[in-house]
């Protein structure tokens, strides 16, 4: 990993970053310029003053996007600050263009006060056409999110919780398959409820699958416990399944999946083979999983899938992000709701047609994905 | 202009704005991936973690300025909003970019709060290496600049009078060149004490051109006056010429110089009669000047220069902001103060080797603008 943090330093060293801005029509000459700037843009000016909406036709307002950090949460690393964010943000961007014709810049905020988040994004947002959140640290994230949905009129989307949870089920919905369980029968335990594991829940229980058991740091999420968050609260209530007490090796018995977005190394094979017969495993914790690949399949496993690059079946939020926000642009769709992400699931998810343990879902690198998540989503609006 | 105006949305509309965001990396297989973006890239961030400095070398802070707008004093148009402020921004910062290699970014703030402005540029100032102020209303854009230039680590400049000021300042130092008239003794009047008549009176005196007469919309300013703002009691103080009373027929009689920044139409035949001989009238109004300069030369003016691109001499600030903020960033100069402005319009002006009427000034298209306004600033670095 050393090697590739050199590595890496050296490519940001060698280009200073990874952005550049550039025009997209000409300056050559003064009459360029009459129509770029002045006196000609004052025409493009006065048109938007007086039909605001405009703005997203003349200005990069159309195809444009912040991304949004605090560097509260960056990567698996934790709270490194907003400049430390930058890279992380750039990256990001980057992947925006390459795989989804999206603009996007990043926007790493000197404050954490999630008020303060807030009104800076509110007061950002006249230049884009939707706000991309990222490695905002829970539970801020969540009512940053819900406010800023509300309060703009722009889709605003946290990637870190809807990325990951489309693509856990897009994978979900294949791995069903492999084991053909319906998704009324499938019992699910989820480890860990942060940012992704909460959005996860959501989009499982907005899909149909509620026989759903929900265990952090304290164990199992039940109607015992008093500690619980708003978004705990709302999980448990949507859930179907009959209440378990104790920690995950509890929670873990007799149930058909394991998705976890929690820490490494705390899924061990005696708990895999307490799971019912073929049992799928989503290890996603980053670099280090839950439970080894290796391990999980040694244990009796049919399905793994993790959120590395060097095993098959990466959970990676990059699927989704750049087809689904160009669709939003394109077609001026409000607001992104949990309906946009489950469409998109159940698109990525057809993409393959016949899964294999090996193959549950494309890689951002396999052809038609961008264009898969922005038709599903573009349908949403027809 | 009708024309212009609909053939500058045609070219907005066509392209959807004019800027792009786009990677200066590949990302065509997974092997890039892992460089510019997880898991590489956590090694960037935990070395700016480390040493917050690297931002300026591994990221787009190295090389990115913000332009920013609240929509106040968007051209001539006055407060049209943040909305309508966008396609100037992008204009700027296409020329920032053609002109000066300058990666630049739009920020339209939904706010015209003083204090919330100061705010949230503080807040996302992380990503950038240099703040442009744009298109603020005067006074707030002088306390704005005053404040954030203290508060940020990161230069700053409003361009609306830190360019018109320094091309001022060039065409004048060549136009008295012509007329051949010492500095000192030089008697000029000011018309227009808004952003851009400030900054032309700082530089001036900073210059040591200090013959100096204010006019606002009120008539002269002198001491008598007990309604001046305090940028305006400062350049009162720094004068050097016996204060007169009266407008500015009275403020113009017997000055080698007008420098107007302020409305159309306002100097007639007569008053250029009544001024020294060969007069040199700077009359910068747009699009429609003080004085026209066919009118102007008629009445005896011996060099004439506006803001317009098709009369001779145009004051225009894209030869000082590309080249100079370029300077600024490569150098890592902790921030603007007059000097930098005086010697880059000093080196402006040594760009015409034998001036004449028709030329006291150099274009935007002229070759070495951008070298020559960098190597000056620069040079204030060693």
């Amino acid at each position: 990993m050393n090697n590739l943090y050199e590595q890496s330093i050296e490519l940001h060293k060698k280009n200073g970053g990874k952005l550049q801005v550039n025009s997209k029509v000409p300056l050559l000459n003064k009459e360029d310029l009459s129509l770029a700037y002045t006196p000609g843009v004052a025409g493009v000016c006065l048109a938007i003053a007086e039909n605001k909406n405009l703005a997203r036709e003349y200005t990069l307002k159309k195809n444009t996007v912040a991304i949004v950090s605090d560097g509260t949460a960056i990567l698996g690393l934790g709270d490194l600050g907003p400049l430390a964010a930058i890279p992380v943000m750039e990256g990001k961007a980057a992947i925006f263009k390459e795989f989804g014709g999206v603009d996007a810049f990043p926007i790493c905020l000197d404050t954490k006060d999630t008020e303060e988040i807030i009104k800076a994004v509110k007061q950002i947002a006249p230049v884009f056409g939707g706000i991309n959140l990222e490695d905002i640290s829970a539970p801020r994230c969540f009512e940053i999110e819900e406010r800023l949905r509300k309060e703009l009129d722009i889709p605003v989307m946290h990637d870190d919780q809807w990325g990951a949870a489309t693509v856990s089920l897009a994978a979900l919905i294949n791995a069903l398959k492999i084991i053909d369980v319906d998704k009324k029968d499938a019992k699910v335990v989820l480890s860990g409820v942060g940012a992704a594991g909460v959005a996860t829940g959501r989009l499982l229980h907005a899909y149909g699958i509620t026989n759903t058991i929900f265990c952090d740091s304290k164990g199992i999420i039940n109607s015992k416990r008093s500690d619980l968050t708003k978004e705990k609260i709302e999980l448990l209530k949507e859930s179907t399944i009959e209440e378990k007490d104790g920690g995950l090796e509890e929670a873990i018995k007799e149930v058909n999946v394991f998705i976890g977005l929690s820490k490494p190394n705390i899924v061990t094979s005696e708990m895999v083979k307490s799971m019912a017969p073929k049992p799928i495993i989503f290890a996603l914790a980053n670099p280090t999983p839950e439970i080894t690949p290796e391990l999980a399949y040694e244990s009796g496993a049919a399905v793994v899938a993790t959120g590395r690059s060097d095993y098959p079946n990466q959970i990676n939020n990059s699927l989704v992000f750049p087809g689904a926000f160009k669709a939003m642009l394109d077609n001026k769709i409000p607001q992104f709701e949990n309906k946009i992400f489950v469409t998109a699931a159940i698109a990525l998810a057809q993409m393959i047609e016949n899964p294999t343990p090996e193959k549950i879902i494309p890689s951002m690198f396999d052809k038609g994905v961008k264009e898969t998540v922005y038709n599903a989503v573009s349908s949403l609006s027809l």
